[in-house]
């Protein structure tokens, strides 16, 4: 049996009891470690499981599957990843190919940040289509997500945005020289994805968002340290040393709101003066 | 400390260790149980906890929260609920209560239906707003889902249908009487939720989707019993054979698809021709 099991937000604890004795038994278990981490290392879920784990990094799951899958039709083989199973990334690939080679497969579902940002006070009913950001480059900012946004706010819909991590990742350079070795981890902050919004709605011009649009920035949500931190695309460009660590991401509001988030939310504003006469003046009762 | 500690989606082991090691530790227990349902019984948490746990119905929640906040500055009270503590129904009401009651609030997050359904193989990513549906009756048929629907699918998104469950309610006749006699439990079904939606359509006729739109049935998600079935909304008028006994949700695609989801939940399908035939005429590469 193939077991995707999630490991939830942020440390080895979040594990499910039932996703626990399946790791404990499995005869080798994988991690996926390239499209989001945990709070702690490999080597405290190691000791916290009593047993060794490979890391599986993209090369791996993408090229290597069937390595992975080996015997999985007689042996029990778990897939640890980050959040739930088909959260943020899916691994579609992996189970039709288990599919293709008759292995059962079964997901130990988990707390993923699209279900966990519930806790910054937003209703998850009024979020729409998730979007990601990635670092821009000098020459290369993709800007989809900007009209994914326009989409949401259009019909009154909060977005999430999902905040790119690099890790093991080769520089440019190296990999035009075929070597492998890899630059240091990365983590992108809201500061720099509220940077990248507003140089791209300057760029667009549309209006689908501005300096003074609301968001909360999100940083270890479901750990210990979670912090939320609630104001305006501006006031969120320099909030990173108010929101701490990674992982961060962050929620652009929609106009279709309710009072109580707005009381709710208020208690995380950088600003709360900006923040109430921002949302009565463009928020409240304006979907 | 007041602790929202999620539970997960089906059975008793799928809380996690950290909700776990909080709710065996803590001085009082809550369950709210009038929004959602596990598939196993109050009795078989007790045991698994070792302790006892009081069951929190709506009246109590929303009448009488100063009775489970009692005490919580300087005790740990937790607050069980089913799925994600902020997922398919927010508890921002306590949390505020709290708030203004100086009891510091952590929150235990867990798998939701709103990430769980992932595991049908559509991506999360592509999901806008969640709906409700309630169950009809002669004279009370609300039908503000027809217009969220309609919007999340003028831009290509999947809508999430999250099934009416009634749980220790009145009924109307004894409720006019004054008298606290519940009804027996009831689960929408994928099936009862087709035919509801077909009938708004009938009356609006919008177009917005129809006998034909495709849309997946799903039975008790993260369980082991978990079931999908996908179909035109006509043939899962009458699937609930197929996918058996509570909980049921549903959903309603969008025509922002890949090939990999097709082939993905294809395997699904209740029948295979109908359902390729329907996807290259109206989904695949409409958006």
């Amino acid at each position: 049996m193939l077991y995707l099991v999630g490991l939830g937000l942020s440390d080895e604890t979040d594990i499910t009891v039932k996703g626990l004795e399946i790791v404990r038994k499995a005869s080798r278990v994988y991690l996926e470690a390239y499209t989001s981490i945990l709070l702690v290392d490999q080597s405290v879920l190691e000791a916290y499981y009593g047993r060794s784990i490979v890391v599986a990094d993209r090369e791996m799951v993408e090229s290597n599957s069937d390595e992975i899958l080996r015997d999985a039709a007689n042996v029990d083989v778990v897939f640890l990843v980050v959040g739930d199973p088909f959260g943020a990334t899916t691994h579609t690939d992996l189970v039709l190919r288990a599919r293709e080679l008759g292995i059962p497969v079964r997901t130990v579902p988990n707390a993923s940040i699209m279900s966990g940002i519930g806790a910054a006070g937003l209703q998850l009913y009024n979020f729409g289509q998730t979007v990601s950001m990635v670092f821009f480059t000098d020459n290369w900012r993709p800007a989809s997500f900007y009209d994914r946004i326009k989409e949401n706010r259009s019909i009154g819909l909060h977005t999430l945005v999902l905040l790119d991590i690099k890790v093991k990742e080769p520089s440019l350079e190296n990999l035009a020289r075929g070597r492998k070795i890899y630059e240091p981890p990365r983590y992108m902050t809201v500061g720099t994805c509220a940077r990248q919004m507003l140089e791209i709605e300057e760029e667009k011009g549309e209006g689908v968002y501005g300096p003074e649009s609301l968001a909360i920035g999100a940083a270890r949500v479901g750990g210990k340290t979670e912090k939320f931190v609630a104001g305006t695309l501006k006031e969120l460009c320099d909030a990173d040393d108010l929101l701490g660590p990674p992982l961060h991401s962050m929620v652009l509001l929609g106009r279709r709101t309710h009072e109580l988030e707005h009381e709710f939310v208020r208690e995380f504003a950088i600003n709360k003066e900006n923040w109430d006469r921002i949302w009565k003046a463009d928020y409240a009762g304006k979907h």
